[in-house]
């Protein structure tokens, strides 16, 4: 079997060149844990000066995802949406226009599961294979390789993929077939932001009621109420330091990420005819928040917005 | 201060008889902690099964709550609703009618915190005290005496209500003014209920998505997406041994106990101006359970409401 | 019958002075129309300038709603909510402590029909009648005496009633039952509101899939979409002339008179047990209206707050 | 210019054959009516059972979408769902495998505008024209020529397309560029939905506070409240004769089209990044709707789905 035959050469030779695609905020300090790790990084990307970023910092920098398939039997794509991960697969000069047999494809891109499952069918049909591996943690947990990756793809290929998401991440999870990484990923912030909008109605009604905010957290935190979002993020500023919302809701998890993970899982939802009632209701909070000036801010600024403006 | 001169005079007295009304599935186990931790109870309750089965472990019964009010100056009340807690302390036979100064009323049903407010002004026109103390944990805590407490009320009644209080519960919180025990109910029932149907519908989302439900609940529970609901009552059955779930909805929270509860936080919501989406949707979901058959079930069963049939 | 004598010497005495309790922007044209059909009114008002103002225009003005029903048998009264009605009808000074055998009380204030059903039922106690009879209609029609009324009550009291409606609105329909005239108000601005949100998400989702929106709201209309929001009162600028969406959403009906609308109908919804979704959301949706600046803007506004902003 | 003058032949020789791809439910009566018009027609469908019945008034039927653009220029596809539609024009054996230059492609099933536009796009590389023509009203409609058109497209070949709609259809409407034809269904049918839930709900509220049914809805019509679900459809079983609600919801427009419809409009909005906060309510609530029950009930019976049972 050749293609296993490709599989097990990659992984006697580790230290050989990994590829990477996309060198935006995650993708640049993803790729430069590589290095670190003593890997040589053969990369690309659309912007001029994110190439040269990363061939300061010891890569060789190439001009096209093909050109980095030609280079490299293991390859990393990090990417903003589902439109520019399949571009940078299946397009012209894409990965799978020169990609060798066997070559590991992981895509750390958040996008639709669908689309992943397409990816995987296309990297078949080369003698590639194809996994996707998602990201939890934000852009401080790509510079410290702090990630948790969630990943999906056919089993006995996890461990050569395992090997390389170690440099870059604190926790991988085996997830099961193509496309599941995608869906833990969806799911969790799905969850989330259920989570995180539930407690900022929660927290801003008992206020009005005449609770002291600490003293609410703390209640729900020792009872049923209990979420992340309660224990660990707080959105009510005051009752955590560290968080966005100790710091006018800048840094963390934009809006609009939100937003954008929250189409997802609708989309997932409407395709696969499940019913998300309080998923699509967050999913059209955060899309007014987006509207309304909060793009940029924490997502976990929807207490603000919540919040009644007049007289406070 | 004639009234501050009856508190001191309680305190120093503790084991003197202590009032109980209402005798329901949750009053009667808290009459016998009481009961078993040496104190004289004089109770009462409008069924005589109910009366009849706490005299035979050893209270006093009386005929109504004006009653109990006469033989006794510390009274806890535990009864269903609003128009009920309205009866039993304001109501032709209603304890303020006998109430003499200084007694502690302790209410703790789940009711509306204005209606709350509402008997410790007509209290306080008596000379006498009253605390709200609504409680969470159901039958079988309040048998082995672990329910949590929340308590509201002017401080310095605390001490006088926590000595009672620790005889049923294992958790007692002081959580401010007057109403202020049933704010935190409310709050913590409210984010409790938004976070049990995110969890079901993220579930059933990663399940058709391919997700094996354990390895999601495992995912979900060391990420963000962690919640009371996920990582200790999770609403699929086969992913946790000992909740509801695990034993087709029976027992634990009913889905109707659920909607009063959520109906209160809708109107203390209501009537203070406070934007509740999630709430006001997960309020009028478990409405709409109610009227398709799961009146009686544990409140997780929203899990088994949002998927599909089969063969769909 | 002393109560069927006393309603029939009203009916024929009917130049008699009427009585006219809540000079605001509603109750003050009322009045007035009452007097330009001859009728001799008998006002009061918290507001001394409200007072002054109807005194100027010929009405007799006394201190209290007590002395209002001193002096008239037919009281009417125009209040902005539940407790204010209370107050005037129960208070110290109230309607009931002088109020005469066989007086008839018409309440015209949009409030929860559970306290129109109270304030029946202590009026009947003093040999008195009440009737609910809520306007739809702004202060325009309140001028022009083109108000429409929904009145609910005893049925032999309705052509008493009728007379004194008349001269103020254009329609009066009789409902059933005391409160039914609020449950039919509440009713039809709950659909309003969902009808009007529906209508700015469809006509803003449209002009994003590229239609003119005065032709969708053309094939709306000739369509099974058609409703009053679109076919009379589009909110899309430049629609509809004579309209507030043609007038930057000045003038109309607030978005604050929406929210407590809606209010009411979530609190009948509450305690009826009635499974109310989109109203549900359309009275958080305008909540957060009111919170992000939109109180003074007419309801039309939703279109408006639900667009995006940026690069639009 | 080639593409002109054949659309310029087409014109002249308007009664030459017209093709027709999807005789279901829709299809079959609309190819019937083009056959009673006077035109050939030359057919085909999956189904062998489909294509006889057709054979049988009069059309010539083929085995392929493609055999069918080999013998018309001017063809009518009837599809259920999107894929259905790639799959008829771009697939192996599909239209644009051997379509002609300047062949009408006139697209009748309802789709999401993106992939209209993507057809238009592909048939444009073939010298080919694609409309998209939606319909509203069902089988009745489409039995009795009734239907209506929304149409999106190039201005200068609706004449042709109209042509051969009016045969099928009362209304025919032009929309604008390709997609606006869906959209305009999409927007129609969200706002419908949304209108019947709104009555819905409006309608069982009003109930239950004492309204007579029959009534409510009279008072609803002649006010702000109206809509089509009101006064055309109303839910509610004896307020109106001829509709589903009169009929056990039989008939009508089934739960799951409309559901499938507002999974459309989800996607549309999700991916111009439009705030449809209604729109996505009664997605979910039509969808879990599906999951109970009422799959293939009319649209209506959303009335008998949130109103209560029995003895609550």
């Amino acid at each position: 079997d050749e293609m296993l035959f490709n599989v097990s050469s990659r992984s006697m030779a580790s230290k050989t060149p990994v590829g990477f695609v996309g060198l935006g905020n995650m993708g640049t300090p993803m790729a430069k844990n590589l290095l670190k790790n003593g890997y040589p990084v053969i990369a690309t990307d659309v912007f001029p000066e994110s190439r040269k970023e990363l061939q300061d910092t010891g890569a060789q920098v190439v001009d096209s995802p093909a050109d980095v398939a030609e280079k490299a039997d293991r390859i990393i794509t990090m990417l903003p949406s589902s439109p520019n991960v399949i571009e940078v697969y299946t397009g012209p000069n894409g990965i799978l226009k020169k990609v060798k047999k066997g070559t590991l494809l992981i895509d750390s891109s958040t996008i639709d599961p669908a689309v992943s499952k397409e990816m995987a069918v296309a990297a078949e049909k080369m003698g590639a294979v194809f996994m996707d591996a998602p990201v939890s943690g934000g852009v401080g947990a790509a510079s410290m390789g702090k990630l948790t990756f969630m990943v999906g793809g056919v089993e006995q290929e996890y461990n050569a993929a395992q090997e390389l998401l170690t440099c870059m991440g604190a926790n991988v999870v085996y997830c099961g077939q193509v496309g599941t990484g995608q869906a833990a990923k969806i799911c969790n912030n799905m969850l989330l932001a259920i989570g995180m909008i539930g407690t900022a109605e929660t927290m801003n009604l008992g206020i009005r009621l005449g609770l002291d905010p600490k003293l609410l957290a703390k209640i729900l935190n020792m009872s049923s109420g209990r979420c992340w979002s309660s224990d660990t993020y707080n959105p009510v500023p005051g009752v955590m330091e560290g968080v966005p919302s100790a710091n006018s809701y800048q840094g963390g998890f934009g809006t609009t990420l939100m937003a954008k993970d929250l189409g997802l899982a609708q989309n997932t939802a409407t395709n696969t005819k499940t019913t998300i009632p309080l998923g699509s209701l967050a999913h059209q909070i955060y899309r007014v928040m987006c509207a309304r000036g909060y793009a940029n801010k924490d997502f976990s600024s929807v207490f603000q917005f919540l919040r009644e403006e007049e007289g406070q």
